[in-house]
């Protein structure tokens, strides 16, 4: 184990303590990192601006972006003072995260009243038998724009 | 149905048409409402703001919490030019979102390019079995971090 991804994991404990005791959200906290070198950090801001997507992944990933000038975290890794939830993993693939760090785990954040368990359990799912009802409505007119966008010349795909 | 639904994701279908026709993102729109009347909406805007978080239903919810001055958004609907991601889904959860709406599905979006079903995949496996590498350091100091939080006397819950 390098000495570098055990500092970076206990900063984000140290960042989220004080995010915790400060009041400025959740007790959570996260750093993406190459190569042991800090990009970018962000902690949970939820309570406090009104967002539930403010989770410290989710705010790190953003800001990772914004000092890279992309949204293509490739190769970066993704330390955390707690496992993520589900909304905060797939955010990790979409930016292509390649590792992560994290500190405590969901059952530790469960204890704290933290509970992602049944995100998880819904998501794995079929879409019918999710406890938010989905339903399909105007599928045909849904399908014809993303087909447009198939045809699109200077389209930037992600 | 009521056409009251029908309006709003047509109204999703038009908004992610125009995002996509203006370069100023991908084909993707939401709306969040409740009982037919729309609250905020929100277009993908990954590659034009550099964050790979920035998808439709994710600004959609971020922009509804501003305007509602709360991270709760129970009993609104969510209506999505397409089948939620599982980072969107699980934002949703997270909002207390009742009810989704959605025209195009997975299918459709991965026919354009957009394929979230790996993601899907990915988040239903155990831990140590996912593409994305993932390890625990310092566990117990996250964990004490997070008993910490149980003992404080004005946090709020989200």
């Amino acid at each position: 184990m390098e000495a570098h991804h055990i500092e970076l994991i206990r900063k984000t404990i140290k960042l989220a303590q004080h995010n915790m005791r400060q009041g400025h959200g959740g007790p959570f906290a996260a750093i993406i990192a190459k190569d042991g070198i800090e990009l970018a950090s962000g902690c949970n801001s939820v309570t406090t601006t009104n967002d539930p997507t403010a989770h410290a992944e989710i705010m790190a990933i953003r800001n990772a972006g914004q000092k890279l000038g992309t949204w293509k975290l490739d190769g970066y890794e993704l330390y955390t003072s707690c496992e993520p939830c589900p909304m905060c993993l797939s955010a990790a693939y979409w930016a292509g995260i390649n590792k992560i760090w994290f500190s405590a785990n969901s059952e530790d954040a469960c204890l704290a009243g933290f509970n992602d368990s049944h995100i998880y359990q819904e998501i794995a799912k079929p879409t019918e038998q999710r406890k938010i009802d989905m339903s399909a409505l105007l599928p045909a007119e849904g399908k014809a724009l993303l087909a447009e966008w198939v045809t699109l010349p200077d389209k930037v795909m992600y």
